[in-house]
């Protein structure tokens, strides 16, 4: 059985989307059970109405919730009845937890993974890692997209090595090509870290290292993950994010513009709609903390319950295919090697 | 008389659109002369194709090209009959040439600007400055966008002093708004080098300075300078390009797939060129080495005549305003009072 923990506070669409989300997971998945943290009353009501039994469900009793306004680290260690808090402290105790799912602060919850949960030992800095769209209709994962603003060769390296993981346990994404983010593809290109980073990743026969990729082919679909630093990872993920939204806010007041182009846009509506279903994160996965000892999966903010389901799963199966014992291997087979030579 | 040297070769659209431009130019500024290099008689027949007189242009003739495929640092010095060479050799000679115009290699303009032309005394690195349309139809500066991958906080802070002045000089943007781009807006959030920076631009009362910007706000247009190292700088750029260049792609399929799109995107066209108007670098000007002790801007390289235009009258505004003084002039004060302190 994997026992998944769903948060069922802290985002826009909380409690609702996340209860029905984790219970549409539920169902797909007979040896999956999960545990609601919230309040107990709204969750065994909508439990009821769902017409979901008590089989493979737990319900745990914290009413109070972490807001964006809260100071994380606070937050994360004074707000004892909050239902992130408890999530996390039932994850970290022995009673066979297998991963947490929240919507809530992506601050709080990586403050909770850090301050109380720790790192895999050998990681030197676990990593923020989200999943995207791409133009061939796949995903691809940035890792770090802003856990570490300040980073180093070997924590480069390690995030490749993290994220191939992932994406081969989390996704079945077999032999991920892995690309590092810098100003230009040739090989003598970037800064002194990406110079470094450069050398350490592509002599390591363990990763399908493709090379240096430019910011403008992200999007493309030609890489399954792209390695940044903490900083220039969070610009790409953030820029990407704005600039398409942004096209989207200009197309969708020339749609709205007067009564031509409102005809044209309904005779458009039904495909429209596929852009848009497209860039929406509901239809993929949460970011997770490469690197942590245990398995938290942080939904977007504004996730609905088909967003919460896909995080439910991804969580179901990283906790599955071993992503943790696999990071934990691999690390110490680097941190031995480096020490042989 | 402020004189500009229009390198007529390296472009896509080269040699029609940049001599079109720069006559187009010239009919609107009467104290502005043009110094066409490239083939001769190409340039004098398109000359008297568009009924130019000889009163203020001048012919150079240098008819070989340096293209993309010319490794930019060897070209620049060894191709001695290119037009880029000479243009840059001209504007270095005491001839009293103010600026170059070129749409030719990127690499090798930098090339011949660093290696040729050399920097304002006090400036620590050029950076690179282009400039991109906002959603509140106005323009942002983004300096460094790739000239320097590795930066420190003095770098920083002069790519904010030289921005601004920029901003100010050639496009008579009233006390511009500086921003830094970061990875959250609050004061303490980002990197070592960010926080260093952070405290140097916001003491320096000459600079406008509104705090910290997320990548997400970048074309929103609420402000006019962002400065950032040249390697997430260039993130930054190429990741918005390829982002909105992705979406427009997606909204083309969606237009061009049944007969119904077709009708429909028929009753859009006027309006959705619009948007491709505003997103199209014909309508701007062209990137500028900020720091560099002659003016040359870079034109896009596949820029029409109204974009060569607007480099040209770019690089008459700089020169008629004075902003390599102002440039030289900021970085005096500050080098006089860091040696005082």
């Amino acid at each position: 059985m994997i026992k998944i923990i769903v948060d069922t506070l802290g985002g826009d669409n909380s409690p609702n989307a996340n209860i029905e989300g984790a219970v549409a997971a539920l169902k797909e998945n007979a040896d999956l059970s999960i545990t609601f943290v919230g309040d107990k009353d709204v969750i065994a009501a909508k439990l009821t109405e769902l017409g979901c039994g008590t089989e493979r469900t737990e319900i745990v009793h914290a009413p109070d919730e972490i807001s964006c306004n809260d100071k994380p680290t606070e937050a994360i260690r004074k707000k004892t009845d909050s239902s992130l808090f408890r999530a996390i402290e039932l994850l970290k105790s022995d009673g066979g937890y297998n991963a947490v799912v929240s919507s809530g602060s992506t601050g709080a919850i990586i403050a909770g993974e850090v301050l109380k949960l720790g790192r895999i030992k050998g990681v030197k800095r676990p990593a923020l890692c989200p999943i995207l769209p791409t133009m061939k209709r796949g995903i691809v994962a940035l890792c770090d997209s802003g856990a570490n603003a300040d980073c180093d060769e070997i924590m480069l390296h390690q995030f490749a090595v993290m994220a191939s993981l992932y994406m081969q346990k989390a996704f079945s994404v077999e032999n991920p090509k892995v690309a590092l983010l810098n100003v230009g593809t040739e090989e003598e290109k970037g800064d002194l870290l990406r110079k470094a980073a450069y050398k350490l990743i592509s002599e390591d026969k363990s990763i399908n290292f493709v090379g240096n990729m430019e910011a403008r082919d992200f999007l493309k679909g030609d890489v399954d993950v792209v390695v940044a630093d903490g900083f220039s990872g969070n610009v790409l993920c953030k820029s990407t994010e704005g600039a398409c939204l942004e096209v989207l806010k200009l197309l969708k007041a020339t749609l709205t513009k007067n009564v031509k182009t409102k005809m044209g846009a309904l005779l458009l509506k039904k495909d429209l709609k596929g852009i848009k279903d497209f860039m929406d994160y509901n239809n993929y996965g949460g970011a997770v903390l490469l690197g942590c000892s245990k398995t938290v999966v942080k939904a977007h903010g504004s996730s609905k319950a088909l967003s919460v389901k896909h995080c439910v799963e991804q969580a179901y199966n990283i906790e599955k295919n071993g992503l943790r014992d696999s990071i934990d291997e691999a690390v110490k087979v680097r941190v031995e090697s480096t020490q042989e030579n």
